[in-house]
């Protein structure tokens, strides 16, 4: 079995410009290494919030890199220059509504402007895809929220199986 | 007054096969009988997890057999014969994003792969259309839920007039 | 700089034609005056629940009158003649779901129909527009929910800035 394949795509203008370090994707990896009992590689990629190249990254992540799963960080607000979720919308085939609205509540606990975030997740393919914020902090709780779902999500996709470390995050599998 | 009819559309390639037999139908039946004062006649339809039959189905129920309100089960996950959410969507003149939202919140309660159930909720004409789980447990948790506004919601389009049983489940009118 | 203009757009069949007082109107616009700290100008409409009219009350509310803000109310619901959402997504560039779950979630606290909800908030260049309930009680209670994001939206926008009266409703702003 190949070790499983992770996307993570920092969309940020000024990170792409060198402006200043991209401190999101790694706050993504971390949580992962964090959450993720299975052996796992990360594939990371830095474009800046423009519909063309964010859909490109994410096709090649899915498509050539074969990542069963691929997070986003950026892009999600109401910003002329936010397009993320209408990149991550035009590569998927569906669109699960219920991460978005899972992630605007759990980030609501903390701050009100949550309602403004516009992320959304859906599959192309086999492929998982879930827009994450920006901010690293509200990063990890929106995985904290959403991540339990994510192996039985890959599991119905058809994609290899994770398995989480059970002390930090627990995930979920109905009986069959 | 002719009395009410309410379709189940049971949505399923294994109990259409008859691999097995399907028990989300009849559970939707069961909670219906135990939720409503008024008399009412089910129309039961099953079909296989492909959108030409799914929307075939539902426009029978509502165009030909007059069906008020019409509950489907199967189909609204991620995997690729789920095709549910968008059978539903063909069909309906427009979505209620509530019934979804809430119907995930409240499953949301048990199990945390609620999120990836994209279940809908649309107006047909003068029918209301709601997606429920495949799973039978889910259906009663998820019509617990949601069906406290169904009856408000068919006044609104013109329907019938259904009565809950008040001490089964409380539905809410509110004052002119 | 100007005084900043929020748009108040009453959409009622019943109220455009004379039938009754409109109630809702001066009720958004009494929560308002109580919510801002800023020196504001209402521009109120009122028009009947068709789409043509409230598209262009919309488009008039932000490309002529240069509202940063715009509140509708009424013509949210499921019945046939319920179009604010569809005219509302019509005339905007991005749509913001969580002001609509949001929204609901609160009025759900209250009354059971509110999944009937079809609010909607969106983006027309840097103005916001939210739908609000058409009933007067329920219109405070919906800006409860979501006014404390409105201030930061428009700044994202590049709209004016808004500042509430933090003893009513504490509005926030991220730290940048």
């Amino acid at each position: 079995m190949p070790v499983p394949r992770i996307g993570i795509l920092t969309i940020s203008d000024r990170a792409f410009a060198g402006a200043y370090e991209d401190r999101s994707g790694p706050a993504i990896r971390q949580t992962l290494e964090d959450f993720l009992a299975t052996p796992w590689e990360a594939r990371g990629l830095l474009v800046p919030d423009e519909r063309e190249p964010i859909e490109g990254a994410l096709r090649a992540l899915c498509d050539e890199e074969g990542c069963c799963l691929v997070l986003t960080t950026g892009g999600t607000g109401p910003a002329p220059r936010d397009v993320t979720p209408e990149a991550t919308a035009a590569v998927c085939d569906r669109i699960l509504d219920g991460f978005g609205e899972q992630m605007r509540a759990a980030s609501l606990r903390f701050v009100p402007t949550a309602i403004l975030s516009r992320q959304v997740a859906g599959t192309r393919g086999s492929s998982l895809i879930i827009n994450l914020p920006g901010n690293p902090k509200s990063i990890r709780e929106c995985l904290e929220a959403v991540f339990p779902a994510v192996p039985y999500c890959l599991d119905l996709l058809g994609g290899p199986r994770l398995e989480t470390r059970e002390e930090v995050i627990h995930s979920f599998r109905p009986p069959p």
